[in-house]
């Protein structure tokens, strides 16, 4: 007779130990091939206990990615005891961090087979709003008061971001360093007149 | 018994008929919803005819993406006897006229299903990488020396590009004129120091 070491956990954590395989299993693989029944083996539970959690197998899937983007959320968290171009930069800086350390999980979602799902390309939407909302929300720090037109070109520069970031991860032509000068330089440029973001990166 | 109307065409110039059928039905709904059984009517056609020219139903979609990227370089190829900030600027409202005719699709196949196609997503891609060659090519008359810093600020100005686009189409929360201004000193902003940035387009 087979032993199988089963935990005793509360439905909270059950359901956080299964995301948690499952984000793991993101870093080394794309999504699609992240199958619930390795995940369930893992955990040490039945394919039927997993699906009592998750409805279906898209479900568990949106699941990681929401995950996935509340982690990518905490991890760029501004610091606000630092100069507004400081807090930019910082949270680039581990923007750029995230991304390196998830390479294939964040090129594949955001250029592969999930793009095409309209509930992933929502929670990944859901995530770029959060950021917009969060740099929205620091302009007035840069002497920057946010309007329609700002909002937009908000949301424009992390188009922005994402492409470079992702065809930097690709094929790095420039170091980290002129990609983070890049992304940094590129958040005042595209949103204040010119001769104002000029004088604002000199100060800087 | 039925007539149906029967045209003699040369097999090129029946393949280009289904492919503008095609395109001129994809203003109208996403690709998705592209039945070969329809197009293969209104040419007066059959089915199997169709498939003579596109092997699979994903052959023929192709062949409408790769159309609708070629009219897209097409209607937005540089006009070069104007200056080149104008260059610029006639590109980029020619882009939006053809955004603005083609709505429904351009955000579907950007936006939609589509995007999670591979091969699709290639055709994407050749267009982008396309408008970006056409874009370095151009830099020199601005003063810009392209290297691998701008050329990978080109194409993120791209996704900047695509990204207010298609919100601006979903939401038009600024005015076309606006969102030209906002497009148009964007590539500058993004490619050059703020100050060198500053000064051309105070030039004008």
């Amino acid at each position: 007779m087979e032993t199988v070491k089963r935990t005793r956990m509360s439905p909270e954590e059950r359901r956080a130990q299964l995301i948690d395989l499952g984000a793991r299993m993101l870093a080394e693989r794309p999504l699609e091939q992240i199958s619930v029944e390795e995940i369930a083996d893992q955990a040490g539970v039945s394919r039927g206990l997993l699906f009592h959690y998750f409805a279906t197998k898209h479900d568990y899937h949106l699941a990681i990615v929401q995950h996935a983007g509340a982690e990518m959320l905490a991890r760029t968290e501004p610091d606000q005891t630092l100069p507004p171009l400081e807090i930019l930069r910082s949270s680039v800086v581990a923007y750029l961090d995230y991304v390196s350390d998830n390479r294939n999980s964040y090129v594949s979602l955001l250029r592969g087979a999930a793009s095409g799902d309209p509930e992933m390309r929502e929670e990944f939407d859901r995530t770029r709003s959060a950021l917009a909302a969060r740099i929205i929300d620091q302009l007035p720090r840069l002497g920057i008061e946010p309007d329609d037109r700002i909002a937009l070109a908000v949301r424009g520069w992390l188009a922005f971001v994402e492409e470079t970031a992702i065809s930097w991860l690709r094929e790095p032509v420039i170091s980290r360093g002129e990609l983070i000068d890049l992304i940094v330089t590129a958040l005042p440029a595209v949103t204040l007149p010119a001769s104002v973001a000029a004088a604002l990166l000199s100060q800087g």
